[in-house]
């Protein structure tokens, strides 16, 4: 009788999901912490990742076969010792491309349709009009660096308001809803093109301080940034610079380069600036997003197939 | 020789698309209170309305033929004096689907994905998560109550962020993207099935007030509602009871029943209110846009065809 153990928190109906997916298997659901070793030693599937994995999960006794992470990213997994002991790794991969176009989106409007400063002007009880008419997104152009589960569904929902959609990937594959896509060589080239720049870029070597002082000199002159990929991709010293000289009139921020963000930090006190606390991801529906995806994998391995959603390839790490 | 006058200001670009589709037509753009009454009398084609074309261009000796409204309401225009004269009369309806739809969505994404909140702790530099997971549009209920050309255009984009759409229209005939259409005597039905209720019907008789006590013990329990119609139609008192005790979770609010709203108001108070001072439909494409209206209009006027976009029916002044 197989075993899986879960880490995620799951209720009961949750677990109900899986059980009856995987007759004659046990499900232990319980956070990495407070697990007896043993029960990973037995595992045969494993939901989620810890370190407590590697230590007791890919011992030479171990049965492990498969790990479903409950993350997009995996790149902190030990890909050679999984590798070594053929233990297959699927991610959760695309749980992200819902929440993350509502936030975009929403920050894209909370600027141009003028709300947060709507909000300013409520808190003095001010009946205040913008003074001039407010731009649409209809119409507009929006640079989307970064295209992958996230920016392709991004570029649907900002087609549909009728934007033009420029996208920049590392492979200048296309996808659909973007007009012209570039390759990573085009980007600065794309970012003078955008009203709104929308970065979802995942954090590696290349993308660290991408956003520079050059990049930011080629956005067009009072466009908008947002930033719901990571923080470290941009060098915030060369954004506040395009921030107080109005090269980027807006800019929406989840991730910063050092989180929490200090306290003290001039970023807050922007008035041209939103700040969320890097929540973009995290939604209601996260872990029956995840499930739907670890369901259809476990179908699939109990029936000797392939892992059909988010098969991570050793080499690649992703 | 024929002659236009136009109200509504207009670039010299705007001038030269009028004048490349009426050849041999003179334009004159002013102000209606800074124009030389003869000019009104003379006027074969109206573009905006003013009290002072019944004074001048209703005469007897008047040339006028037609008058293109450049708002989506007709209600204020003497249709007595214009069915005799046999003026026709075309209003600029539709140029608010987009800039509306826009709001609407910023309104409640501004609210699911906590950017209103997210503002007031910026405020204090303060690094504070909602502490739960946040709600998403997508799968959600969007009750639409006014179904016409905004509503259309606002279930089109509702519906490509995944929502179940519901619409109320008076006539309860089906329309693209809304899931289910009630007639009006469906609306309490209707507002109990809403985890947003967006308010886009004009203001008539029957809709006034139409949001009373009655009507919010009718919405689900913690609903959002949206407010880009008319102030009127919603009872304020009520609709401050709903909010004080969490019927109603939140209200963007962009119209009311007294404009300005007085400072003296509570709802400037209320955290969970979003007060925008009556903006929704003003952007900066409006112009083109009921220009658009016009030129088509215009042109077939000129090839001596039924005006196609937006001909006003005397008996039902819409």
């Amino acid at each position: 009788m197989g075993k899986i153990v879960c880490f995620p928190s799951l209720s009961a109906e949750q677990q109900q999901r899986i059980l009856d997916a995987a007759p004659g298997y046990t499900l232990t659901v319980s956070k990495a912490k407070e697990i007896d070793p043993a029960e990973l030693t037995e595992a045969e599937i494993i939901v989620g990742w810890s370190p407590l994995v590697t230590e007791h999960a890919l011992k030479k006794d171990s049965l492990l076969k498969w790990v479903q992470v409950w993350s997009a990213g995996v790149d902190n997994l030990p890909f050679s010792d999984l590798e070594q002991k053929n233990i297959q790794v699927t991610s959760a991969n695309g749980v992200h491309a819902i929440p993350i176009t509502e936030i975009i989106v929403g920050m894209m409007l909370s600027h141009s349709r003028w709300l947060r400063q709507a909000m300013l002007h409520q808190q003095q009880a001010e009946w205040k009009n913008p003074g001039k008419p407010l731009p649409e997104l209809h119409g507009k152009t929006a640079v989307i660096v970064g295209v992958g589960e996230i920016g392709t569904e991004a570029a649907r929902i900002l087609k549909a308001f009728g934007m033009n959609v420029i996208g920049v990937r590392r492979s200048g594959k296309d996808v659909p809803n973007v007009d012209h896509m570039y390759d990573m060589s085009g980007l600065h080239e794309a970012l003078g093109k955008g009203d709104y720049v929308i970065n979802i870029l995942p954090l590696t070597d290349e993308t660290h301080h991408l956003y520079d002082q050059t990049a930011f000199e080629h956005f067009k002159k009072g466009s908008c940034f947002v930033n719901v990929g990571r923080g470290p991709s941009v060098d915030t010293e060369a954004l506040i610079r395009a921030l107080d000289s109005g090269q980027v009139a807006y800019a929406a921020l989840d991730v910063f380069e050092e989180e929490p963000l200090p306290a003290e930090h001039p970023l807050w006190q922007k008035d041209n600036v939103l700040i969320t606390p890097h929540i973009a991801g995290s939604t209601e529906q996260y872990t029956d997003r995840a499930l739907d995806i670890f369901v259809e994998n476990l179908e699939a391995y109990l029936a000797g197939k392939t892992l059909p959603v988010n098969l991570v390839d050793y080499s690649h790490k992703y």
